[in-house]
C-alpha cells in the first residue's frame, strides 16, 4: 500500500511547522552537500519525486531550469506547492511516485528528496527511472540512512542522566517496514541496506558518481542547539548516478 | 606510525587460532561475497596487500594467475605464508603497504582483505594503486565497515540478562585513530566514513563496479554458534573499483 500520511491533518501541521517547511532549502541540515552534487539545471529538463512543498522545483527554476514537473502523493502538499513555489515552468502532479508514467528519455534529471525510504520496491522504481532518462541524465537522490533506519526507533540511547549515550544500529539484514514515529505519529518507512541501494543502481546500468553521507553545514552547526549531535551518526545518504 | 602487531608473539598466536588462520578462506564469513565480486584471474598479474597467511595468492595461482606478490608488515606472518602457501608464481615481501614501490601500470589486479583500515592515509594509498595498476584493472578490498569501527569498542550492547540489545554507532564523523580490543590485545585501526571510502576512489578516477556489505554464507549461519547475530549490523565492506 502506498501511504499518504501526509494528507493526514495533524501530521501535515507539524510538518508545516518544521523548519525545512517553513524556510525551504536553507533549513536543511543536508542541503550544502546536495547542492553540490547536482548537475548544471539550466536549460535541463527535471522530475522531482516527492516534491513535496516543491523547493527544489523553485530552485531549479531559478537556475534556468527549461521544464520541472513535481511528483507528490499528497494534495496538501502540492496545495502549498503550487501557493509557494509555482513558476510558469513547473507543473504539479499529484501521484504516487511508483505511478509515473512518461515517455522514455524524457528527462535530463530525475531528483528525489527524503521521499525514497517510504517506497516499498526500489528496484521497480530505479527502472522506470532508468527508462525515462535521456541518455547521460541524472538520478540525483537523498533518503534516510540505513544506519538511521536499521533500528527501527529512529532514536538516541540516553544514558541515566537523560544524556546522548549513542545510536543503536540493529536487524541490519533484515531489510524492509519499519513502523517509526515521526512527528509523533507513526510512519512507516523501509530499510534498505547500503548495498541494495547502490547494486540495484549498478545492475540497472546506472554509472556511480557521488555516494554522501551530508553532514550539516558549519553554519547549522553553530547556530543550531544540539546539531552538533548529528556528527555522531550518519542521518542521510545523497547518491547521484548516471545513465 | 606503521603498527606491526602481528609480529607481537602473544597476538600472532592467538591470531594463528582464529579458523580463518587455521582452515583459510572457507572458514572466513566473507569469502563467498569477495570471490563473486573478483575479477578472473587466470594470466593476471596481482598484488595482494596486507596478504597475511597469503591464502588469497594461493588461490589466485590456483586460479592461474601469472604473476602474484603478496605484501605484508609482519615477517611472522610471511613466513607462514611461505610455508603453507607457496607457489612458483607467488613472491612475498615483508614492508608496509604504504611503502610498496612497484612500476606503473605493472599490474592487472589489486587486492587487500581487512589491512586497510590499519592504514592512516587511505588517498596516499589509492593514488599509489592508481598508478601500479594497468588501464582496465581493477582494485578490490574488504575493510572494517564504517558502522563496525565508528563507535570503536566493537563490541554489542548486552542487557541485563545478558542478551544483545544492539550494535552501537557513534562518533560517526568523527575520522581517525580507534583503539580497539582484538584478540585480548589493544589494536589501532582507522576509521573513515563510507563517504571517504567511495569519495576517494571517485575522485582518483576508480570506476565503481560493486559496493557490498557481505552477509555471512547460509553454511556459516547454520553451523557457527552466534553466526546469526551478524545479521544485526554490517562488520564488513567490500569495495570493486575499475581504473
Amino acid at each position: 500500500m502506498k501511504e499518504n500520511k501526509y494528507d493526514n491533518s495533524v501530521f501535515f501541521k507539524k510538518y508545516s511547522e518544521m523548519p525545512r517547511s517553513k524556510y525551504g532549502l536553507s533549513a536543511a541540515g543536508e542541503w550544502e552537500v546536495l547542492e553540490r552534487v547536482l548537475p548544471q539545471l539550466k536549460d535541463k529538463s527535471i522530475l522531482d519525486l516527492g516534491c513535496g512543498y516543491g523547493w527544489h522545483c523553485k530552485y531549479a527554476a531559478n537556475k534556468g531550469a527549461s521544464k520541472i514537473v513535481g511528483v507528490d502523493i499528497s494534495t496538501k502538499m502540492l496545495e502549498l506547492a503550487n501557493l509557494k513555489n509555482s513558476a510558469w515552468n513547473i507543473s504539479y502532479s499529484c501521484m504516487a511516485m511508483e505511478d509515473i508514467e512518461f515517455q522514455e528519455e524524457s528527462f535530463d534529471i530525475v531528483f528525489s528528496s527524503l521521499a525514497i525510504h517510504y517506497i516499498k520496491d526500489f528496484d521497480f522504481l530505479v527502472r522506470k527511472i532508468y527508462k525515462i532518462l535521456k541518455k547521460g541524465g541524472s538520478f540525483i537522490f537523498s533518503v534516510e540512512h540505513p544506519v538511521f533506519t536499521a533500528h527501527g526507533s529512529q532514536n538516541w540511547i540516553f544514558n541515566e542522566d537523560g544524556e546522548i549515550n549513542h545510536f543503536p544500529v540493529d536487524n541490519y539484514y533484515y531489510e524492509g517496514k519499519r513502523e517509526t514515529n515521526f512527528l509523533g505519529e507513526v510512519v512507516t518507512k523501509y530499510h534498505r541496506t547500503l548495498t541494495t541501494y547502490l547494486s540495484v543502481l549498478l545492475s540497472n546500468n546506472f554509472k556511480i558518481k557521488n555516494v554522501v553521507e551530508p553532514m550539516p553545514s558549519e553554519d547549522l552547526l553553530n547556530s543550531v542547539p544540539g546539531m552538533k549531535d548529528e556528527l555522531r551518526r550518519p542521518m542521510m545518504l545523497i547518491i547521484s548516478v548516471e545513465k
